[in-house]
């Protein structure tokens, strides 16, 4: 499978966000766990219905309200010292283990697209280190993933067709969006997931991303 | 608060889906409660992302799918004959016990708009016996809640203006979709969940619908 480049999700797929979890843990402890599912739930859900409802606001705000609105649900105390905390650990989340080597190994330009609005994304971005041809936000189209307009956005500022272009994701809906649109798609299903049912299925379901320069040589 | 027509939400508002909650328990005894919940998100979700990604197909779809899902996820055996026959459930649920009551108290031109295809749609409301000036369906617009079109729908069909009509839902990502277009919005919060952070709040929050007459009085 020849692709001259490689789109990759951020949060989940490159970067772990259990230092969230663990986060969470230590504010609310025995429902850490609870607490980042019902959030990370809503964080999701906002994005989708803003969008729909053509009211966009930027990643890290819906992070934010999705933080609160699941502390509420679950009768936590929020202190805003405890968010901005928590929002913060968004910016310096540590790469899965495999990252850094698999990148390394890849041929082709490299991009992350992603829901983070700039303000989360440059510097978690720079802070790991990672080597990338593009840093790509929804935030100037005013709309979240899986809108085709964002996966054009890839097309349009790499220069390369969408059959071209491969797209990594541990979000299957995601990976479908992407695979709707046009692009070559690879879910990285580490939880042992069942695929989403949208349509359309992956191009090739992996376990790790450490799994992906081999399918594709 | 003078009003020129009343639009509910059905699935949840009107019609209470406890009754495809105890057949899933009878399908799946110690596991009905979590497929349920499982079931009704990613049913929820596929509407969101199959708006999001153009590629719309009927709620009966996207319901039969999301039970697919559900059960892969939860590891739970699914016949086409017990899909079949819990989707066929969707078609006979019960009025909550306050609705037709509460309904005849009302002044002004009632009706129902609904993510629910007309296949799921029209047996629903014939068997409940309720008097309605409109049954509408998302369907013919292809888009899903909380698109601004689905509210427009109402506008068009029935003939008043954004501002003279109250929209009623127990969802409140539909409530806050609807004042977002610009209806009066009372969100019936039977569980006493915390509002959703989307930008708007209703107008009134009430836990049953009983309380609609007295509050539009």
């Amino acid at each position: 499978m020849k692709l001259d480049a490689l789109v990759f999700d951020a949060y989940g797929t490159l970067f772990d966000v259990h230092s969230v979890q663990r986060r969470c843990e230590e504010c609310w402890p025995g429902r850490g766990a609870a607490l980042s599912v019902a959030w990370r739930a809503k964080q999701l859900e906002y994005t989708w219905q803003r969008s729909l409802m053509r009211a966009y606001r930027p990643f890290s705000e819906v992070t934010r309200d999705a933080l609160a609105h699941a502390c509420e649900a679950l009768d936590l105390p929020l202190s805003s010292a405890q968010s901005d905390e928590l929002l913060q650990e968004y910016r310096r989340l540590s790469l899965f283990s495999d990252v850094t080597a698999t990148l390394r190994q890849l041929d082709g330009r490299k991009a992350i697209l992603s829901n983070g609005s700039p303000d989360m994304l440059e510097p978690l971005v720079r802070q790991s280190g990672l080597k990338l041809d593009a840093v790509l936000s929804v935030d100037e189209l005013k709309i979240f993933k899986p809108a085709p307009e964002v996966y054009a956005l890839a097309v349009k500022r790499l220069g390369v067709e969408a059959g071209r272009i491969g797209f990594v994701s541990s979000n299957c809906w995601d990976a479908l969006g992407a695979k709707a649109f046009g692009f070559r798609v690879f879910w990285i299903n580490r939880a042992g997931a069942p695929v989403d049912r949208l349509g359309v299925k992956p191009d090739a379901v992996l376990r790790t991303l450490g799994e992906l320069p081999e399918v594709l040589r």
